[in-house]
């Protein structure tokens, strides 16, 4: 019996009922993924986590509760949330670098639309000479 | 000797002592601040999650989980992971746009260059036939 509790009804030493909320999102392989949000929750908390959704989303809660107390173990003062602010850097980083590319690239078309019509204008001025389209004068 | 009592005292009727853990983090004007780390967390932990770091810590202790707690209430499934993940696909989505603006740059560019050397290529064709550099056979 004591092989089939799972790691909360294991760690907790009691009694593993069949139907225990914990069973199926905190297998007794796995006894870290129930000691840290145990340890940051408390087994009662994500207990009543777990019954407060359906069913189908069970095994999102347990991963997304076991996520953010990993990362409050690893990082107590800001947990997860110091991951959110790297996550904005980033993105403002990322948006900026974009911005940058797009004005370049605007530059860039611009630049060559110049050129492009410098060019034109050049040969239009050289065609006036053109020996093959224009008519010797001493014919 | 009530209205000096933090939220959290309050909240658990009992008596705030000048030294109370909770007493600069969770004032009396802000009841659902406590509120909600109490009901995610647990007072108990949430005390000892803020004893754990340095006091100069602790304020950013206790806006971290304010703000985790308020996440998992908004979104009991996900909670704030839920938030890392739109984050993560934002990142994605900007990584692919500045990776598709950069190569239209390089295309630009390459095509600019090309239009630059073929209009070059023009001039000095059409130069070979220019009256004021060339002097005529006539003379």
């Amino acid at each position: 019996m004591s092989s089939r509790r799972c790691a909360a009804c294991k760690q907790l030493r009691r009694r593993c009922p069949s139907d225990c909320i914990f069973l199926p999102y905190f297998p007794p392989n796995n006894p870290q993924r129930f000691s840290f949000v145990h340890r940051i929750y408390g087994a009662s908390n994500v207990g009543k986590m777990l019954q407060h959704v359906q069913e189908h989303q069970r095994a999102d809660v347990a991963d997304s509760l076991y996520y953010e107390a990993y990362c409050r173990i690893k990082s107590p003062v800001y947990g997860c949330v110091g991951i959110i602010s790297i996550l904005h850097q980033e993105i403002d980083r990322l948006g900026r670098e974009l911005a940058k590319v797009q004005a370049e690239i605007s530059l860039v078309k611009t630049q060559a639309q110049a050129e492009t019509q410098l060019a034109q204008g050049q040969q239009v001025e050289l065609s006036s000479f053109d020996l093959s389209t224009t008519t010797p004068w001493f014919y």
